[in-house]
């Protein structure tokens, strides 16, 4: 592969600083020009990042304590799933013009080695859905409703957080395996999107109840009782929900937003609930996208037609600027978006 | 089978007559003296009751709300497992003076169906283990921990309620599946059994810790990371140990003794906890011993050779007299009793 004379480029960072104490904003980042040189060692690509991604994961690596990682480094550049451009290659597997997904974090340029990347075909599917159903997003939806939830048709599927990247997919899943699925969101345009877009059998605004227990009547009325849950937001959502589980039911937890915003430092307090697993044998099980890495080319095999097709929706909110990434990640924890969040550079 | 002359026989019961509200005592039942005649239906067969159980499950029953079973109705015998010997028997399959289970509740005699009844070898074992190990404490502690804790060799097993009727079992079940084995337990006394005579790895006092926070810390330094955890107790205990599972870490909730005496209607509240089961990609199961009754065989056929061998210790504590039932049931809350607690009439 012939590589062209290097230059420099102006490569834009934005650089974690300082761990948040509750929401996360520019203050927690530190914007930064570093020089990089387009000169590549065997088998380093260079990618300029297209479409960047922000998750609710981020947040979760930023609290003090161990999560499932140890913390996310100070003084590194913000970690993130990437889908970008080869600019320059050194290796055999990519040209100049390539797309594909890289875990390069919150810059507009990176060197990453060819093994780290994988090449992306825009005629299969729009580029950006690699950080979105056919990435990890939709992994974990996949895995973790299959794998973890084991849903049946004729059962009653419970989503908090269904209007979000991985709650839509989850929902839709459920409809395609035969569940009766109701999903949990906040106002009333999610909910709308849930039954009208989404087809639904029914949704839920949270914000409408004052408590748990209001929230728990309404989900019984609505539900008769849940067989599987798959959890998002965790906090006063799972409180209503618990109590009301069928006998062997499974809750799946891949999320609990609503304490991201220092929660897992410093738990807050609710109900003890865990007698209500020994009432009716149930399971609580927690789920994690990496573990079902290995096992991407199957969810793809199944997914990818239904993204082809249009048998799926999957939607996307895309935020323009680099300049906007904080903001983007912040903005998760206020609900206001829809399906997957992306910032365009 | 020939039948003697039907003759009256005084019948002492103990009625339960009033929900409780926090302790259950005497105020909560009354005791009835019927009569009951000697006559017998076809394959029915006459019991002098001879122990009687209490256990922490009929605390369960007693709540206002629905738990696993409707609440025990009032105005009836106190429900309860019972071994007795036959008086009379219309039954081929039943002799005067055989020993049996039954599930005859708190009273002195009691006709049964034969088909309800499992006939006792007291050459076996003593018949009182057929309320202990060789019965339903026996069967959810082999059960709870070989099914829903799938303990391996070299694996760190904590076990709450580690002295009672079922945690005693478990802990002992963990060291023949080559667990590390911690057992947690109220009071130096109850602690001393645990190392002494079960031979665990370690126990702690939990009466010994202000909170969850420091009870955590010492398990921390006990164990380094908990693998299995079989909860009888929940609260604060559950609290400690939740943070401290390890990867794909098992949960079993087989009760929570500490929130019995009203909790279960009203919540108490406690440190929102379920992230942890998303970090380590674990699990909380609830099992409940009535879903592997038909599986009883199986147990048997491994644990009765231990009884006979003396492999294992099943502790008993005897209370004596059929006046003491009440005070009997509310002292399983108080902690007072090593291993299976009966009341001898």
């Amino acid at each position: 592969m012939q590589q062209k004379t290097a230059v420099i480029l102006r490569n834009d960072q934005w650089i974690y600083s300082k761990r948040p104490s509750g929401r996360v904003s520019e203050d927690n980042y530190e914007r930064r020009i570093s020089e990089l040189s387009t000169a590549l060692s065997q088998n380093e690509v260079l990618i300029k990042s297209v479409y960047i991604s922000v998750d609710p994961y981020m947040r979760i690596q930023q609290h003090e304590s161990r999560t499932y990682d140890v913390p996310h480094p100070l003084g590194i550049v913000q970690r993130a799933g990437v889908v970008g451009q080869v600019v320059a290659s050194a290796s055999d597997n990519f040209s100049e013009g390539d797309w594909v997904l890289a875990y390069s974090g919150w810059q507009t340029f990176a060197k990453c080695h060819a093994s780290e990347l994988r090449k992306l075909n825009p005629d299969d599917a729009p580029v950006s859905t690699a950080l979105g159903v056919l990435g990890m997003p939709g992994r974990t939806a996949w895995f973790g409703l299959m794998e973890a939830g084991k849903p049946r048709p004729g059962e009653t599927l419970v989503v908090s957080g269904a209007a979000g990247a991985v709650g839509s997919l989850v929902a839709q899943f459920g409809k395609k395996a035969g569940c009766r699925v109701i999903g949990i969101a906040g106002g009333k345009a999610k909910c709308n999107f849930l039954t009208d877009t989404l087809h639904l059998d029914a949704a839920i605004d949270y914000r409408e109840f004052e408590d748990s227990h209001k929230l728990g009547e309404e989900l019984q009325r609505t539900t008769g009782g849940i067989d599987v849950y798959f959890d998002n937001v965790g906090g006063m959502i799972t409180d209503a929900v618990i109590p009301l589980i069928k006998l062997r039911a499974r809750i799946i937890i891949c999320g609990a937003i609503s304490q991201y915003d220092g929660k897992l430092d410093k738990p807050e307090l609710g109900p003890r609930l865990l007698q209500h697993l020994l009432y009716q044998r149930a399971t609580i099980q927690g789920i994690l996208a990496r573990d079902y890495t290995y096992r991407m080319d199957e969810m793809l095999a199944i997914v990818s037609p239904w993204v082809k097709n249009k048998e799926i929706v999957f939607e996307e909110t895309i935020v323009e600027g680099f300049d906007k990434l904080p903001e983007a990640l912040n903005s998760l924890f206020e609900g206001k978006n829809l399906g997957k969040l992306l910032v365009k550079v």
